[in-house]
Formats: C-alpha cells, structure tokens, sequence
C-alpha cells in the first residue's frame, strides 16, 4: 500500500545527450544531491520561486528574509529599525539580533506578504543611515512547491 | 569639540554630469534615502561585500545567512539538518526556526567563517531532499566597513 | 571659457568612513578606475540602468543584447531563429554571427523597446531545441544617463 | 536506423510532486518551452555554464561577450577602447560597433579565454571614462554541452 506522499509523486522521462549528463552528475557529486531526481526538483523550485516574486502574480504571498548588519552605537538607529518594523505589523512574523562583535549587530527579520510590500520594507532598512548593508532573500510560503 | 564618530570621517568631492545626478535623485527618493551621501554609501558598501566573498581574498571571515524551507514530515530531514549543522560547531552562530503553516517550515542559520566553507554548509543543506528551497545570503562582519 | 561638455557637469560632496574609503581605494585600484568619481558614476547608472528595467518605467525604451549559442547542425534551427528575429521587425537592429569551431555559432542580437518585448524575443529563442545558452545583458540607449 | 545526432541521446526518469509539476508546466508554457525535457536541459546547461566560469575549473576556455554603451564624442576614448582590445590579441575574436543615436555608440565584443583574462578585459574597459556601462555575459564554447 502506497503512503500518502508516495502517491502525490508523478515520474516523467527526460532525454538529454550523453555528454551534457555525464557533466551534470559532476555538478551533482559536487554539490552532495543523492540523485539527479533531487538536483532537478532543486533547479525547478528555484525558477518558480523566482516566478513567485516576478510582476506577474501580484497578490501572491511571498516569504522574504531581511537581513542587515548595523552599529549599535548610531544614535536613535535602535528606535528607527523598530518604529519601521512596526509600521508592517502584520507582516514581520519574527526579528532576531545576534551580536558580531563589540558594535556591529546583525539582525534577521522573517516577512511574509506581497512581493511589492516585502521590497518595500527592506528599502526603509537599508536607506537608514548606520545600516552598512541590507539584503533581501527572497523565498517561498512553500504552498505550491509541496 | 568633535566626537569621536565625527572624527573619522572623510568628505571628498564627485563630479559628475547633470542629467545623471537628477536621474539618481529619482532613484534616492523612491528608496527612501536622506541624502545622497548614505546612498553612495549603500552601493560602495554592496561592491565590498561581493570582493569579501570573492576568492582574492580568501582567508577573510564572512557571515551569511542561510535561509531553508522544508516539510518537516519528511522522515529523517530534520535529523539530518542538525547533524549537518553540529558539522560545523565553530562556524554556526544560531539557528532559527519559524513554523509558516501545519507542514512547512523556515530557517535561518547564521554561520561565520571563510567563504569556502560557509557555501559547502549551504550545499549540504540544500542538496537534502525535502528541503524546498536554500539560499544563502552574503553579508559581512562590519569590520572593515565601518 | 568652458567646453559645452565642462559646462553640463555637477560637482558634490560625499561624506564617508575614513575606514571605508581606504577599502573603496582598493576596490577602485583592482578595477583599474582612474578616480573615485569614475567609479562612483559607474555604481550609479548601474543602479539606473536596472531601474529603466524594472517595472516602474514600462514604455520606456531600453537596448539588449542577446547572446546564444547553439549547433547549426540540428535540422531547422536556423530556419526558426530567423523566423522569430523576422516578428520582431522594429526591434532587431542587428544580428551578428560568429563560427566558434564547426559545429557552434554564437549570435549576438542587439534589440530595442520595451522592456517586456525584449525580454520576450530572449524567452523565444532560448526555448528552442538546439540552442544550448541564452541569454539577455540588458543595457540602455544611453538617454538619461548622459 | 538511428541517426549520429539520437544516438548520443541518454534517456532518464525524474520524481517530482504533482503540485509541483504542474507549476511547472505554467512556466513551461509562459516560457514557450516545448516539452520538459528542453527545459530542463536549459536549466542544467544554466548551472553548469555557471560552473565553467567558477574558480575550481580554472586553465577552461569560456566565451564572453562585452557590451558597453559609450558616447564617442568623448576625447581619445575610442582610441583608449582600442589599444585596450589590441592588448588581448589572441582574445578579442570579433567587435561590432552599433550607432544608437548622434552621440551614443554600443559595442558588442565577442572573446574567448580563461574566466579570468576576459573579466580583466571587462573590467579596463568598464572603467574608462565615457563608457556609460558596460556589462560581461557568460557564456560557453559549447564544448562539454553537446
């Protein structure tokens, strides 16, 4: 009897020339993948997420990771990073500060929402002064990617 | 009298022509910059960071961020996620986790170290089947981007 | 008496971390730039140019370059090629053709309009069988970045 | 009897979730991708041209193509762009020169070498004064990606 993830599985043939092949099962022994069933699931995700994100499916919910390092020591940065936090207090699901060193902070912040507003809150960070560097990871909710 | 954060400061002057510099004033405003000054900072900081990362100058400590979302109903994924991280016990700073729904699950891994050896830890990650998605974000120690 | 070219140009101030500039210095030595001016103009049409990209700015007209590769053996695949470029009439300005050994070619197409249409014309090529690399360097007519 | 061409031609079977594939075939669709299989080698030949530029596979040949945007009333620049191509001989395969209007000019230069080589080359001409912009695309001799 099949499990239930076992029964959600389609299998489709893919040809490719013997020399593309041999070169990609390289990348896989590089990169750790078991099999090439795994490497490609991988490729595939990566192109929806990127589609996920793309102008043409507003009103999708995104999952995006802001991260930015900054000095604790710039006067009222601390109060700015909050009050911009929470002016999207239905979007920022978490914040984590870990301490680099005597000064700098780097912080974490989960967000989930429309691809136009996640950007949008990470514009805000990064324009502070003080933040040094501001990055957006754009990835999934996860719903269509089962 | 100066302060010290004052004191370390350099102005230096940038010629460039008029229609270029009104352009760029568009882009400030939409990001939410003060001034341009903290936006040329920003795109100085971005290069940086990319030449931390790059090979000439290896042996440099970088932090990332690596950011995965998996369903943690596959059997043994979430065992294998920590073994993979108590690999790496001097590089791994903290670990995260958000649970986005009933099955899917985010997390975020702040790891320091070179960046060799930050991008092996974020294809052991990513190579594991179940993980849906895996990407690493580069970021910085602060240290020389004061 | 100033040159037309000397009269179009502004000058302004940029305050930054004397640590940061040091490191700039560097940067701006690797890459072989005479000056700082130089390359922050550089940073900052990079920046511009994505923006005339991005979705904000449809109808404004943009240049690409699209660079493929593919076997001229595989039956119909010219035939396809020139079909394609041929419903782009306004679009293509040239097509370039390179023999890199006896089987490869690389074309080179330069492309102008609209950000959506160029990236269309890439889309249509790059899914043709045969063609095995193909991709689009999206780049700028140069009008507002004088 | 099987042509040269479908002899070389591997066969293998891929397990994905359903939800999965079928985004998949949206993109497949939106894309005008013919079939999975073109596709997916798309993405496969995408990550490893990715490879062939990486540092691990230094000494490889890799095709590059350089565009930049330039006005060419600048003083000496177009001499400045051609002593720099005439110090890559064995390199610089083909320029073209395309007039975008009165004063802006793109240029399309095609090189073959190492990684290495053909980013220098990038990066002397990307930082003469007057070049606007100029962007490397990576790509592939096709060599291993029959």
């Amino acid at each position: 009897m099949e499990t239930e993830e076992e029964k959600s599985i389609a299998r489709f043939g893919v040809s490719i020339p013997y020399d593309l092949i041999r070169t990609f099962d390289k990348y896989i022994r590089e990169r750790a993948y078991n099999n090439r069933s795994e490497a490609i699931r991988d490729l595939i995700r990566e192109k929806l997420i990127e589609r996920e994100w793309g102008k043409e499916l507003k009103g999708q919910k995104v999952v995006g990771v802001i991260t930015y390092v900054y000095d604790h020591h710039k006067r009222k940065l601390v109060n700015s990073i909050i009050d911009i936090q929470h002016n999207f207090p239905e979007h920022v699901i978490v914040s984590q500060h870990i301490h680099l060193d005597h000064c700098i902070c780097l912080e974490v912040v989960v967000v989930r929402g429309g691809p136009v507003t996640v950007r949008n809150l990470t514009y805000k960070l990064k324009a502070l002064k003080g933040v040094k560097h501001c990055q957006l990871t754009m990835t999934t909710t996860g719903t269509s990617l089962s």
